[in-house]
């Protein structure tokens, strides 16, 4: 079994980490199986989303033979056990665990059993429909699926070097390079839902065979083309529609509106734009494909300066999921999907190997201490699909065009796929702080841990200490065993005003250059001090947002702040931030599990005591009070864990 | 034939109504036939919508065995026949035209060949299920056709004398009072679209014919309990769903939740809602039902004083196209269908019969300035369903959630409602100027107009002379010809400050009571001078309702206005109205057929100069500047007739 070259010892983080490990792994293996009983909400009001079970064990048991039955749930159900394996390959690599082991060993038997001889493997497919594979690839997430079990297997060989999980792999890549592919005879389309190129491509890092990065590519490149091979084999096909809304998708949807190297906006469906970019970033830095590259530089530029949210939340829309149009940032209707928003982290983290620019970490910052980490309760087993950023729990109940924007976790959701990606995000945490290079190693995030080199890689020991974001202080203490200097390049976040930094005790002013302070470091020990200032800070947003202008935000270093209800009382739209009050912070210990907490001088507007005068609907007469208030915000991840109750992170300004 | 006892002389109300005569009701006649190259369009992204053609009249010809072929377009498809024979109705009754009754004629001798045997009409089940009919009645709309065919028949007999009609209607009022009803061996269960309350009342205030009133009581009564027998011969019925979305919404939509004189809140699908209390009402007024006015008045209040825009629109979501919440009323999102606020004008005219109440009057009058009037193009020829407070164009064409606002009116309708309902409505404006007491007349619209007794009612003559709402002068000359005294209620609006009067050249003070102005004139003739003060005049929401607040709507008179980009530039979110400076209106004569423009000091936001500090979509620096600019408003029910561009009632206030 492999070991980690990075180990975190923040106790935030790892109580996170802790949180996955204790309580969502074991209850969402319950779920897997059936045996809990909790209640699983559909994540809108929409009577074809399956939420009476998960059945997604028993799908794979009645794949393989154990069992008899019929598929239930979703198309992409196998995906949940993938991501839940996934999840805890990287568990154990932080925490062995025989018993979790044995049981991961066991789902993997599982699954070796349930894939088709020839290394075919879908549970809908195999039991309801074997010459139907393929033949709606459209919808039907055949190789979503696929990709999923990809990167659990690697992920699972590396924590415990399973040689099953890679027989199942390799076979299951053999099979895909035999049926897929340029030459005539295979198949020339990709998946309606992008994700075996992710898959393939960790194959690829982990056992260096070119064809697995090859057809990576070859999907990616052919994706434009797919609609009419998809159009023609549905026509052949003899079965009913699997997904069938996706048919009436516009082609932008699924990005495939454009050759992929032609795209330049984020269209469509966000989860899929994300883990396509991911994906196309990633090959473009292993075959030196210019094109992906250039493509994906102007779809982050159009996301990040365009369509994210404060929260670094994508996908303004519920109906399909949807980026919509630039600016286009409505905070109460909005999808921000808990998954699109892990998907533009790994997008991230893959132009980071393209491009050595801080923005990258930035956005992956943003979106990883905002609007994924809301995607989970505080119990680690309730979980939001949603995000929204304006919240009236009435609404989300009797405003049909906000059924998706709830006010408290679900226990479960009918489309299970945010709680498990959470999970291995989560318990992977540790591969996002650093991007090692040759000439340097980038320190991306700050979060307390140890760095030992790679078996290959430089030896250079770093040893981050910080309890960030509560201060902004960072001490890395540094051991280069190397016999010569290299860079420790240390990001500098946009957000802030101010840093400082000394080497070795004395103050230094490093070299900046894209987000990155270079601090060059010579053989032996050295330490360097950092330290951002964190404090409260005001945000606006670009005046083209129209739900956004005069309104601010307020955030505390990476962390977006909202105010809720339980606080601040109800009505959340009457209060009014005054322009020139300073923004407080504090922690308290035993708020949310210790966060801080920012409180700022605001107004109330309040009727008019003369309640005749703004009786009714409309008045002629603009008479409400102003009352003073001292409003108080949290942590934007943090909401929702008291009750259903209101939250709003734009608020008006005085 | 009949004669009107009011004639309009108003020259803006006559060109409307010319507009009606010679574009709409040819016009609507072509597309009824499919025999004009028109696009018809969805009215919101959904496949299933019908919009190849019409094929109403090529349905009734189908039915009547004149042709062969199948049932085309909605189950309701009729009900565009009948609407469009009604407007004819009141339109040959404003204006005689030979070859318009001809026309008129053929389609009465169609529709009764299209009826059946035992008094039943309607095309789709006569053509495709005789043996399903009201097996579906929850979705199958054969009531409500039959309530829009009652209607139409007694307004052709009104206007024409047309014994074919009244034939048609007794005809079918029969059958309908054989098959309904309390009676055992009857069905016990109503339409889940209202309408048939309202054909049949309609029938009983011409024929006097109890039964007709007693059944359409009887359907108000019967409703709450519909749900389950719908149900039980659903199961029954052999055929697929008709209406298939109908069947998964709430019991709130289609006022099935509570027995009708229990509901005290507008809930559901609006149009059914105020067609409902319409009817409601009148049998309230006609039978004394004390529970019925009740519930009228209770859901009245919560209409006007919690769910209604400040155009008189109503229905917060297109989900549904229903009410929502309270206090819930997005101004980019809602539906305000066309045939929602028609039905609150007919509502509210029942009301009136009622109670004596300015108030009524005041929702008659906003709901017909404004969102009414807003459903048709100034040719004529082209439509809004929905009816928006803000529109960016490229919002309705890029973010789904928003596929029913529309920038500029379609040619016509894949659901044809609301055309030939705002031809009916404005072909009949009279009678919504006065309400003809024994004791009194109370004059509730102002338009130029002459009142003549009718056979057997009270025997005084008005003239109304006005050009009102651009001025606010209101001559009354009455030729009081009763032996006795009379009274004149003149409705002083909710929204005016000031309003003078003189009685036959002396001012006179008036006694004032619910919004009515009590003059009280002795035989012979008299005039009435009555001023309004009419001026442009700023109006707030009420503070919970969250989307409004630090906003303003302006208004003149009856008419709310709002800003084009036409006249304003793009970015209508930019613009701040001055909260001090004088809102200043002209008349333009050659705008928009003639309108009163409104302008004011305002600034519009704009980027700072220094690109940088405001570049991309967040920043920490509010750093834009304000440019002085004039702000144009021109009125509501006149906004996109100048191409597609950016709309806005509520604007931001500085």
């Amino acid at each position: 079994m492999s070991k980690r070259n990075i180990r975190v010892t923040d106790p935030v983080w790892k109580n996170y980490k802790e949180l996955v490990r204790k309580e969502m792994i074991p209850y969402q293996w319950a779920v897997l199986n059936d045996s809990i009983d909790i209640a699983i909400e559909r994540e809108r009001n929409d009577d074809s989303i399956p939420n009476e079970k998960s059945h997604a064990i028993e799908n794979l048991k009645i794949a393989a033979g154990l069992k008899k039955g019929e598929h239930y749930g979703w198309v992409f159900q196998d995906s949940d056990v993938y991501k839940w394996l996934e999840a805890v390959a990287y568990s154990l690599l932080d925490t062995w665990d025989d018993s979790l082991k044995d049981l991961a060993d066991e789902v993997v038997e599982l699954i070796s059993k349930a894939q088709e001889p020839d290394g075919y493997i879908n549970t809908f497919f195999t039991i309801s429909g074997p010459e139907r594979r393929y033949m709606r690839l459209a919808e039907s997430h055949e190789l979503y699926c696929m990709g999923h079990l990809l990167e659990a297997l690697v992920a699972y060989n590396m924590a415990t070097g399973s040689s099953l999980a890679m027989e199942i792999a390799a076979k299951l890549a053999d099979h895909l390079c035999d049926t897929f592919g340029p030459e005539e005879g295979k198949y020339h389309f990709a998946d309606g839902h992008e994700e075996i190129e992710i898959g393939l491509m960790k194959l690829y890092h982990l056992k260096g065979d070119n064809r697995y990065r090859d057809l990576a590519e070859y999907f990616l490149k052919v994706r434009a083309d797919s609609p009419k091979e998809w159009k023609r084999l549905k026509a052949e096909d003899k079965g009913g529609d699997i997904l069938g809304g996706i048919s009436s998708e516009p082609s932008k949807y699924n990005q495939t509106h454009l050759p992929v190297e032609k795209q330049d906006t984020a269209e469509g469906h966000a989860v899929r734009v994300v883990y396509m970019c991911s994906a196309m970033a990633d090959v473009a830095e292993a075959s030196g494909n210019k094109d992906f590259a250039a493509a994906c530089r102007k779809i982050w530029r159009n996301i990040v300066d365009k369509r994210m949210y404060i929260t670094g939340g994508i996908g303004s829309t519920v109906l399909g999921e949807s980026f919509t149009l630039d600016y286009d940032l409505p905070n109460d209707t909005m999808y921000c999907e808990t998954c699109a928003s892990i998907g533009l982290i790994f997008f991230a983290k893959q132009m980071l190997k393209l491009d050595r620019n801080g923005e990258y970490a930035d956005v992956m910052e943003r979106a990883l201490y905002n609007t994924a980490l809301s995607g989970m309760a505080l119990d680690g087993k309730h979980f939001f699909y949603v995000n929204p950023l304006e919240v009236v729990p009435q609404k989300g109940k009797l405003d049909p065009t906000k059924s998706h924007v709830k006010s408290v976790r679900p226990e479960w959701l009918g489309c299970a796929c945010c709680p498990p990606n959470l999970a291995r995000l989560i318990t992977s945490v540790e591969d996002y702080i650093y991007s090692v290079f040759d000439d340097a190693i980038f320190v991306n995030l700050f979060i307390a841990s140890e760095l030992e080199p790679d078996e290959n890689g430089k030896k250079v020991f770093i040893k981050q200490k910080t309890d960030y974001p509560k201060s902004g202080k960072v001490l890395f203490e540094i051991d280069n065993k190397e016999e010569k200097e290299t860079t420790i390049a240390i990001r500098l976040p946009g957000w802030t005003d101010d840093a400082k930094m000394s080497l070795d005790g004395t103050a230094y002013k490093p070299t900046l250059k894209d987000g990155y302070m270079y601090v060059p470091v010579s053989s032996g020990e050295h330490t360097i001090d950092f330290e951002i200032e964190i404090k409260p800070k005001r945000w606006y947003a670009n005046l083209d947002v129209s739900e956004d202008i005069h309104k601010v935000a307020v955030a505390r270093g990476p962390q977006v702040y909202c105010v809720e209800e339980k606080d601040n009382g109800s009505g959340l739209h009457r209060l009014l931030l005054n322009k020139e009050s300073r923004l407080v912070d504090h922690y308290e210990e035993d708020l949310l599990g210790g966060v801080c907490v920012v409180e700022g001088d605001g107004e109330r507007c309040t009727d008019s005591s003369d309640s005749e005068s703004i009786g009714g609907l409309y008045t002629d007469r603009k008479e409400y009070k102003k009352e003073t208030v001292k409003i108080r915000f949290i942590p934007y991840n943090t909401w929702g864990n008291r009750g259903e109750n209101e939250m709003r992170v734009w608020l008006s300004e005085e």
